[in-house]
């Protein structure tokens, strides 16, 4: 089966539309004029809805959503600031490090599929000197949704700046930058979004942007000060040659997500990964993350346990033949979980196509007697979807 | 007139032909796949023939050209390193500031238009203790090319090492990484190579490659040797998420480029700066560079004085009413210049167009008594193209 005919159900990069894609047939433009200002205008204004913040909080950097977290973790912090890093998973394992690299970490691990204890956070900032906080918000790698609103408050009674990474939520779950006090987010292009890979929109606030002229060693291209400068003058602009094509995809991208309607989007993918939870526990597959009283099932991808005696990979392979991609469990979960993503584009056909395909294989493997449970479950977990 | 009617002669971003337009509306693939891996396998070989070195050597950042040239200076130097940074244009200027934020800076500066002095290149290599000398081989600002194999053959002789920003020559000017003695040769999409911005090839030494291992403030993001480990491997792919849909259009461009064959079109963009060189000064506009026994106007992209009492910008706005985009100078050169690209899929018509408007638009501006004369001799430097 040829690569392009695969439909790709991985928490990124996902399916994108043909009118995204065809968008970046358009000729090449002086980035440097008005054309480029106006398009760089609209995607501020729609995603500084889907942000909840001022459309001039937005930039975009040409580069993945590692490129965002890193302008956000350098941009903000001096080598001696103190960073907590909370790690519940891989992404938030990358933000430890970036941390590291940029200022002074101060590790605040769980095991990967835990929830974040509040507690624990509260006894790290309690101890002191905390300048900035950074979060995976949905921690995709276990499927995860990290308690946002709660550690923003937290930030704020210690006065700490609250960084968070919404690469895999933004755009397929509500992020309400200004009123959780969030001071920078990120996200990338090629999740929620559904257009390619390889740019990444931060949202700064006010008050981290005035911080940031305190920062003597922010990094060059990935600047975020320098972006946001350059997007909030009259003839918007970066700093550094963008990749234009991929500024008409995401333009073309966020006018879907206008027309489809944040809340009905947003909607769209509780309902999407409820389908997937209720199918696949109606079959006696567990989900994998531990949650607590704040955090919650991701809104946008589904992490299962791998079933006794059966590899990970497996269930992975065998879909993949069948012209399905998921994914697996990255680093130490390699083999122990199973992750399909529900993200952007996807539709409720898809659902139902993934969880068939999916009973079927572990029917194959000696998982389960029989096939032909899942339907009823997607099928009623998404019937506001059928109208 | 629309934006998307106009013909781009800049150096940079330039028209980027349909065939490569149309391959980012392929679909989206999983790139951490074999389909990928062959993509970027292409890539890498066809590229290498324009660097003149190994296919292993070859990485590609999603990131401009600026990303390229802070992962190289980023991840060869460590903070006490010193570099000789050789500057005569604004990207000369830019190299040296990435220079002073990861290394220690030794300037070396000459007037921006000015031929590079080997005399003083030596003389602040004898001073010592030089780990790194940057520099631009096509100084777009400017216009000029600078002493590439000299400067290399500098470097062997002090044991430093060489990196050389070939962010636009690369594709439309002969690079002999390998028998220059270049360490690291980074260059963008968006320039002779005719793809959409957005992508940087870096060319990297083994022997760069080996001492990156020792430098311990690598950017994250940025750092090089991450980029060639991943570019190595059987599966080939890149440590972060790429921007695919580039990939796409950077393997079209390098198959168009495969097809006119490197010769015909390094030749190609030699006839046509010539074009617009012998045409310019057959009614009396000089050349901006000054240039030495090592120097040589640059084979992409032409630089004119602004006649006297006539501002470049003028010229500029003018030109592009009649739907050409030319620009101007840059900072302190603003004005006093005008500079017209031909770069990538540019064609002799291109340089007709551009000529004989360019000429009306001087008459209009009172600089010259007539229109007729360019005709001739840009027609006769570009014959041997008409085939």
């Amino acid at each position: 089966m040829k690569a392009d005919e695969k439909l790709l159900m991985m928490p990124g990069p996902v399916v994108v539309p043909s009118r995204v894609l065809l968008a970046m047939a358009k000729p090449m433009i002086n980035h440097r004029g008005k054309e480029f200002s106006a398009m760089y205008g609209e995607i501020q204004s729609i995603s500084a809805q889907l942000f909840n913040t001022k459309a001039d909080n937005i930039s975009v950097i040409s580069g993945s959503g590692t490129a965002g977290m890193e302008a956000a973790i350098g941009s903000l912090n001096n080598k001696s600031d103190k960073i907590l890093a909370i790690e519940n998973g891989k992404f938030g394992q990358r933000f430890k490090k970036l941390a590291g690299k940029y200022g002074t970490v101060v590790p605040l691990e769980f095991e990967w599929g835990d929830s974040v204890d509040l507690g624990k956070v509260e006894e790290k900032l309690e101890a002191g000197d905390i300048k900035s906080i950074a979060m995976i918000h949905n921690e995709s790698s276990t499927a995860i949704r990290n308690p946002a609103p709660e550690i923003g408050k937290l930030a704020k009674k210690y006065g700490a700046y609250f960084i968070l990474d919404v690469v895999s939520s933004l755009g397929g779950d509500t992020i309400l930058m200004d009123e959780w006090g969030v001071d920078i987010a990120v996200t990338g292009s090629q999740k929620c979004l559904a257009a390619p890979p390889g740019l990444s929109l931060v949202g700064v606030s006010e008050k981290a942007a005035e911080e940031m002229k305190n920062i003597t060693n922010r990094p060059y291209y990935l600047d975020l000060l320098a972006y946001r400068n350059s997007a909030t003058k009259e003839l918007k602009e970066t700093p550094y040659t963008p990749a234009v094509s991929l500024f008409y995809a995401l333009q073309e991208a966020l006018r879907i997500v206008k027309e489809e309607g944040i809340e009905n989007r947003i909607n769209r993918h509780y309902l999407m990964t409820k389908a997937v939870r209720d199918s696949m526990t109606a079959i006696g597959i567990e989900m994998f993350p531990q949650l607590n009283k704040y955090s919650a099932y991701s809104n946008t991808v589904s992490a299962m346990k791998a079933p006794p005696g059966v590899d990970g990979e497996e269930i992975k392979k065998a879909l993949g033949k069948r012209g399905i991609v998921i994914t697996g469990g990255q680093d130490h979960l390699k083999g122990k979980i199973f992750r399909v993503g529900s993200m952007g584009s996807t539709t409720p056909l898809n659902i139902m196509n993934t969880m068939t395909e999916l009973e079927f294989v572990l029917f194959t493997l000696g998982v389960i007697e029989s096939t032909g449970a899942v339907d009823d479950f997607a099928s009623d977990a998404m019937k506001d979807l059928y109208v």
